[in-house]
């Protein structure tokens, strides 16, 4: 395998996974395409001897997967994190269809980690888990049941990310604007916790209710793909208003 | 869902499945993507709990699974049949990736029946089962383990065939020459077995060891993608040259 390809870039990150069954179907769906990075959050079970079963020949991605108690230790060093997710939002990040995703984590994953993150087979991500992340996706489906399994949802990205590299004329070409340095999601977090402290200490948030305007400011930055001169300033803002803020009249 | 859609003529045939869970996870795989049409040639066990259990809602695909018990009972009235295919043969029928091959049938289905065709999960498609395509389908892939899972074969071509209906600007653009009447795989069949006939009759052919001959010829005219009319033409001449073939000198 080609060392320097982006596709080692890409990890691929299943939150509260129920069956290991699942999990072994995604490593095999992962190494078919070349992907190697899997993070698993929380798993019911793993390792587990089913997972085995099903990854076929890819059991070196179940040997090297690397398990986590939350999404922040899983996410904390990437740089632009995919949702994964079938439903409409009240509050919807920008959407992108699998296609354009794989495009835009490519281009990302020429430069620094990303991530895709996929949720439970049952309930999919949670409103928490999506607003960690930049963007979501959406795998084109039959609106009637859009329901695909967890392993498959895996295969399709992974193969839509391969093909992004394939450089045939069977790849679709895609034009990506030149990005300056991005902020990590480390950054951005801080950045948020930073924002909501000072949401409240000022009085504009209400902390007994706070989760529709957080998501709202989230969604805001989500758009912009902050960078991390942007945070710092913005940081730096947040700090400043912090010590001058005057007392509410 | 759109009765005329042409994804209704797009039928998925598995040729000799051997784990009943393979062919669940390829009903809910199709479902998803909007297909309805499965075949199954010789499949190990079906009905089967365990395929019940893997196409979570989309045991109606099961239900109105047609069992056959040869191919040509599952292809006969298709018009295009593209094989599944992970390795290089000796004597490649034409290979499109999945896209392309997307792309082709559903131009195809606008106007007839075709077919995707999967071999067993272990060794794939036999090479006579190949020659009764036209073409053979590639699933771009990690060269050092390309074996997905067959479920997950199906599921990104269902994928595939979906993004040619999308017609987002994701989808890729492309360009189909008219197509005049084809020959159906029936009447293509008939013709080889005329032709196959009148190579023997001949002394052209050698029948203890007809098959690279055999071969060769359907790879031929795998390529030209026969015509009704072409086909009455060939058989034509065949019956001409069979009642007027001079005895071996």
């Amino acid at each position: 395998m080609n060392p320097t390809s982006p596709l080692d870039n890409v990890r691929i990150v299943l939150s509260h996974t129920s069956h290991p069954g699942n999990i072994g179907a995604a490593a095999r769906a992962m190494k078919t395409m070349g992907l190697r990075q899997l993070y698993l959050v929380n798993p019911k079970s793993f390792p587990d001897n089913e997972a085995n079963v099903r990854a076929s020949n890819a059991r070196d991605i179940l040997e090297t997967a690397r398990v986590c108690s939350n999404l922040t230790e899983a996410l904390g060093d990437t740089f632009l994190v995919a949702a994964l997710t079938a439903r409409r939002r009240n509050l919807p990040h920008p959407t992108y269809t699998a296609r354009r995703a794989a495009a835009e984590l490519i281009q990302h994953a020429n430069h620094y980690p990303v991530a895709l993150l996929f949720g439970r087979e049952s309930t999919g991500l949670t409103a928490a888990e999506i607003s960690c992340c930049q963007l979501t996706v959406q795998i084109p489906a039959n609106p009637d049941y859009s329901s695909l399994n967890l392993a498959a949802a895996v295969q399709i990205m992974a193969y839509e990310l391969r093909m992004m590299l394939e450089g045939s004329d069977d790849t679709m070409q895609c034009f990506f604007p030149h990005l300056s340095e991005a902020a990590s999601l480390q950054e951005i977090e801080g950045l948020h916790r930073h924002l909501e402290q000072i949401m409240i200490s000022s009085g504009f948030l209400d902390p007994k209710q706070p989760k529709r305007l957080i998501r709202r400011m989230r969604r805001l930055f989500a758009r912009t793909r902050l960078e991390k001169e942007e945070v710092n300033i913005l940081r730096g803002l947040l700090a400043a208003v912090d010590t001058q803020h005057p007392p509410k009249s």
